[in-house]
């Protein structure tokens, strides 16, 4: 078990491009409802499903577990909520911290935002002039809300 | 992944008593929608995560992990949807089948069901005489329907 603490923002203008390489992933959910989700991810020859608690404020409680990447496979194809989520993944490490900012394909294309991890919930941060407005609060924004209404429907 | 093939029927009386010893599970589900399931299952030192697809007749697909007992049981007490189901489960092994026949506890009391196994749908089997009336497709007896309409309440 993880607590997870993070603020999420939009990505404005293309100063991150080239800070890092894109990692492409793949996930659907077994669940989206408010109280939990549980995710399917892909990323090239690793599988994982995670599992995590509502959030209280930016922090949530978290489970993640290995698993073959065929089944993850089967039930991304057979099993979870369609359209699946795709993004480009790049990890940015600026400040001592990582920041992973997640350009979404398909459906939500278009779609750009920012995470950054935190220790605690009130560690001051430094925002790279690439970081726009924090949608940390915004539920339209969590992945697993992206998949009953996608980016492109907004 | 494995396919799952199993009947379902009512106990009926004690005849089934003393073939096996109890073994006591505790489970709770994380998604209970008729689509998928997602368990978390407690038995003694081990717990597991098992993922479910829709039923097609009386056959489902079905991914089972084993987790740490200390995630399952965090996850028994915050996260899944409540009252969690309780049990003791029977092995019963009878003209080559195993029958697994589970006595409800807590707000299931009162409760008692066998499954059994099979290889293809249309394997023909022996009913032992303490085999009630089959209840296959009746989705009451789903223990993830177990959760939100108990038994007792029935």
């Amino acid at each position: 078990m993880t607590e997870e603490i993070e603020r999420k923002f939009l990505v404005e203008g293309n100063g991150w491009r080239g800070l890092a390489s894109a990692v492409y992933f793949c996930q659907g959910y077994l669940s989206t409802i408010k109280e939990r989700t549980v995710r399917v991810r892909v990323c090239d020859t690793q599988a994982w499903l995670t599992i995590k608690s509502t959030n209280q404020g930016i922090t949530r409680t978290e489970f993640e577990y290995s698993i073959p990447v065929e089944d993850a496979q089967h039930m991304l194809r057979y099993m979870v909520e369609q359209p699946v989520i795709e993004k480009y993944r790049y990890h940015i490490r600026l400040n001592n911290l990582v920041w992973e900012v997640d350009e979404f394909l398909g459906a939500n294309q278009g779609l750009i935002v920012a995470e950054v991890e935190l220790s605690h919930a009130n560690q001051q941060i430094v925002l790279p002039d690439w970081i726009g407005q924090e949608v940390s609060d915004d539920p339209r924004y969590y992945n697993s809300n992206l998949v009953s209404l996608p980016f492109t429907l907004w």
